[in-house]
């Protein structure tokens, strides 16, 4: 009496990835339903099933789909918006810009489904995600008939789809609510690192998370600069804190865990929490080399990810499992480890296992659903194939085969592509909606990327003050009558500080973009140490707006701001053409004169080393108002013993590049 | 009045990959005969030009062919072969074995035309290989289409090719007069490696390399333990070692150049030597992190090889372009390393100048050959695709494109490939082939396989020496008294040794194949410190042949070898189900005895912890010769103080392995 089942596919080398790494040179898998019947010797299954439809395989290989342990489908859509480029400036420069005016649930939908075309021509079956608008990947995702974790991103900063941590939290309590126990999506939350969440929303998340009994999904030290603030601001490293936030209350699975240690794995292990090892990004962003063959040998459940194609750039499991086996060879020193057999697992079992799926997928085993993808060998590229020994396949698989070798791909009993065609998707309306955006991005970063002036205000923080700025500077020869003369009775001291400052100018092609300014002020106590040090950032007009008699200057600043970035980020982001720095110490006085307040600035210029200088500064909103201040700072200069003979109308950083003071009626 | 040629290539986005990275959006190629005529916008070249073929691009891509800068082509045969061992163990173990008994000039071209076809395919037009009868490898290339430099190996070994290497030298020269000056071909000679090498071997190649003005081929500096060892024999790193040698008399292409510092990279850069860097092989092989950024910064020639499809397992430039500015960002802890322009560059123009065929090839410029490829950015891998920036290009192609991409290709002027179709090659017909040769190297390795003793005689150098062992074992509670004995007028002490021997005794799952030993005999000196040590192997039978009276033991040893390698070695190759040490302290006294001679070991075994034992030996090859040396055994024991009461006739690995004494008549 045989049983009946829906396919019954044949003539292939099943390879089923089980604990027991088992293979089936003939061999064959029955499918019911959603789910897989059983998995034999092709002369077995034959003999106990009969199949409303055999399926021949051809020879090929017939193993269970792939796992993609960590990704950001909707991020498919900035593929190349912006490479090689560090961190900071890649996410503060360019992703969270265009993500601010783009991201909606229609950009959502259309990179889910482009990246799910993308992904099932490669063999992968499942995948773990973690985004904005999660209910859209996952609507996305079932639509094409995909098995994903959908996890809905929470942070402390707004972000696309939520002004507070609050709201993002209440849309993942609905989005998970809507979609528990869908055959397909498992909804999950993402607390998105503990360095862009407060302990309060890590706590939250894991409630969520445990009181659903969904994964929790993180990204967790994935540099070593994460790390090290960590132990800075907490004392201790990444692992400890979450764990001690109550993260692993929930069923965790984290992405990187590139610098952990021996004692952190073990944490991990015992919360029962999936890593997703991602060795493209790692390496991409130079992040560093997860300790993977370490993670394994523990016991952990170690899958590999992509991560988002705008970091990779691309959803190809094949080079990723490729390149899992040999960066873990060349970090260790040893090219025994992650052997393929073991790389494999990471990419099917152990993946599975690692977004808490393991039940339902990772292997071809009876009772597991039907995610399965069928592997051609026989292309060139593979040639020729031996046999000799079990781990041949595995090895030609992860060191030689291309996902373009997947023929056909089954999710929960349904084909999804069969002999290359795509069956769920339309990849040329895909391809043409995705070229529109590209086409906007580019129009939106091309138009930023034409003024010095937009990329700040791209950068977000920034504050907009048009103020004149009325200046009188004269060369001294030395700096002693200076602070005798501040004594007299007609000047009130109102404050008193002493810096070191340390300018950098940037200077563009363009010259009507003016100078960025770069400034460090280390703030110098009375024992002359350093108290303090600020940084900010000032986009200097390029022109003067006017001169007053005496060389008063008015000049206008347009734009200043915090600079929370290091002076490399600022480089790297505005690339400017050349940089100039100016050094110097100086002496700052607020003073009172005649009802007006002004600074005098007493400056030993240090680089360029030009000597001494005294500055008379004011500020003003009005062009009339700069007129008499203009007045008042030239009669200031005079008392304090500087000769209007001597006046000077470049900046120091003109002085720095170069330029020759020029005096009018001298030629 | 136009020019006419044989085609202008159209409507392409070109990418020059000269100096000045050149592109034309709306761009076209003129090629007349082998060259390319002119590089432009279409609108230009349509105006100047007249074709006898327009060929329309469909907006694809246009760029020179890619340089493969280091294989070993005819090793396509052997993709798969063995993997995940450590380079000893592959080479010693599988590879050597194997070429010793496959490569012939059939493998060879065989080798080359499969490798052929997957570059092609790939967009690889020229590369520089380095193998045995490479006047076949250079005969099949030159069949295909393809350009190569093509060198001649030569080693210090006996090889496939050649018993000696004045032979290997001399075909060398013969090959280079054979084919300097052919139109695809550049031959060249490769001295293999220094530590495969001796320093006349290096003096003559480069003396060789010179007179014809070839390029000469090697490897240099690919692990830490070849500079290891160089720095021990010689006193210097690698690269001043060659210098030494004259080797930059030619002009050199050195493979891999991992362990090298910023001085040996400036001797390479003085002499003009181009750089091929590897970075599957280097991963997988677990040989380290070239500087890559650092020689680029310093002006090096540095192209991307993908090395032999036996390290790798591919012949893929895209993927290998791709590994080579993510490794470089890895491992310089920067991701603005290696950008994808200049990865690309890497991969063309530098990779030519690398081979020393800058001026033939490299770039699409007027005057340099024809060796050009078309790459299709439209698939859906690739999308979407950005275009604000002149790096969108260069950064899809390295980051997201695949070989697969690659539509036509052109090399000197002829079509190689056209719409995916290879013109020059059956690709049916190679797989075939070398499956057959698969199939028989497959056979070859598992007979070896299933036995110790033939995997022994595989790694070569073994000694088989068919020597009975007569051997009478007691237990003494004490030393004392045989030290005292020895001095009796009827023995005559003819040499003595103190040793510390530490054995690891492999056993296998068949019991059949017996222990496998490997010891290391520590020589101590009179005052008691190690003078010496040697390592050697023996493989001992598993059954005793016979009992004599007083529990004589005759046993045989079957096989033995000094053990050039180490323990590790040992390990990794045989794969022991289980393994058991044994150390002893050995006092040893060759004497004679009634005109025979016999060795006395007395010693005190630490591992197990059991004590002294008296040991009387002797060697034979006559049974009838064994039966009175026996006796003579029984009556020395006796002498000795040992009582015949407590022989005992397990070895001191039954002892370990837990086995238990039974003697007969006691049960």
């Amino acid at each position: 009496m045989t049983q009946s089942v829906d396919f019954l596919l044949v003539n292939a080398l099943v390879l089923t990835m089980d604990d027991e790494m088992r293979q089936f040179a003939n061999g064959a898998v029955a499918v019911r339903g959603d789910s897989i019947t059983a998995v034999g010797e092709e002369a077995d299954l034959r003999a106990n099933y009969t199949a409303a439809q055999v399926i021949d395989c051809g020879g090929k290989v017939l193993m269970p789909g792939l796992v993609n342990a960590h990704t950001h489908v909707p991020m498919t859509l900035m593929r190349g918006l912006a490479d090689d480029l560090r961190l900071d400036v890649w996410l503060q420069g360019y992703i969270w810009p265009v993500e601010r005016e783009f991201v909606s649930p229609d950009f959502v939908r259309l990179g889910t489904k482009l990246a799910c075309a993308e992904m099932i021509r490669s063999g992968v079956t499942s995948f773990a995600d973690m985004y904005f608008f999660e209910e859209h990947v996952a609507a996305a995702t079932a639509e094409v008939g995909m098995r994903a974790v959908c996890s809905q991103t929470v942070l402390k900063f707004p972000s696309p789809d939520a002004v507070s941590f609050e709201d993002s939290l209440a849309a993942a309590r609905q989005f998970i609510q809507g979609w528990k126990g869908h055959a397909l999506i498992v909804p999950s939350v993402a607390p998105h690192a503990p360095y862009t969440c407060t302990p309060e929303i890590l706590r939250a998340t894991a409630a969520l998370a445990a009181e659903f009994d969904v994964p929790l999904h993180t990204h967790l030290a994935e540099t070593a600069l994460e790390v090290e603030n960590m132990r800075r601001e907490n004392g201790m490293p990444v692992i400890p804190y979450v764990k001690k936030q109550g993260l692993f209350d929930a069923k965790v699975l984290a992405a990187h865990c590139v610098h952990i240690d021996e004692g952190e794995m073990r944490t991990l292990l015992h919360a029962g929490a999936g890593v997703a090892h991602n060795p493209s990004s790692n390496l991409k962003l130079a992040s560093g080399f997860a300790q993977v063959q370490k993670m394994l040998d523990l016991g952990l459940h170690v899958g590999i990810g992509t991560d988002g194609p705008a970091s990779n750039n691309d959803l190809d499991m094949f080079e990723e499992v490729r390149l899992a086996a040999f960066v873990a060879k060349a970090v260790s020193n040893d090219p025994t480890a992650v052997p393929a057999a073991q790389a494999l697992a990471m990419a099917t079992r152990l993946g599975a296992q690692a977004l808490h799926i393991g039940p339902l997928a990772g292997s071809l085993e009876p009772g597991k659903r039907a995610d399965l993808i069928v592997v051609d060998l026989s292309p060139l590229h593979n040639s020729p194939r031996f046999r000799r020994d079990a781990d041949n396949p595995y090895a030609q698989i992860v060191y030689a085969a291309k996902a373009a070798d997947v023929t056909d791909v089954m999710v929960n009993g349904r084909w999804l592509m069969v002999n290359r065609e795509l069956l769920t998707l339309n990849e040329a309306e895909l391809t043409a909606a995705a070229q529109d955006y590209a086409h906007r991005m580019d129009v939106f970063l091309a138009a930023r990327e034409s003024s010095v002036f937009s990329k700040l205000v791209a950068l977000g923080g920034s504050q907009e003050e048009e103020s004149f700025e009325v200046q009188v500077k004269v060369k001294l020869e030395k700096p002693d009558g200076v602070l005798a003369a501040l004594k007299k009775p007609e000047i009130q001291i109102l404050r008193q500080r002493h810096y070191h400052q340390h300018d950098v100018y940037f200077r563009f092609d363009d010259k009507s973009q003016g100078w960025l300014r770069y400034r460090e002020d280390e703030t110098i106590n009375e024992k002359g140490q350093i108290a303090g040090v600020r940084a900010r950032l000032t986009l200097i007009g390029p022109s003067r707006e006017g001169d007053f008699a005496h060389d008063v200057l008015l000049s206008r600043i347009r734009y200043f701001a915090p600079a929370a970035n290091s002076l490399r980020f600022y480089r790297e982001y505005f690339k400017p053409a050349r940089e100039t720095p100016v050094d110097k110490d100086r002496l700052r006085w607020l003073v009172r004169y005649k009802d007006e307040e002004f600074f005098i600035n007493l400056d030993q210029v240090e680089t360029p080393d030009i000597g001494y200088y005294l500055e008379i500064k004011s500020r003003t909103w009005s062009r009339r108002d700069a007129e008499e201040k203009a007045q008042c700072s030239a009669e200031l200069t005079t008392l304090l013993g500087g000769s209007l003979e001597n006046t000077v109308t470049l900046d120091y950083v003109e002085i720095a590049e170069g330029r020759q003071q020029v005096r009018p009626g001298i030629s």
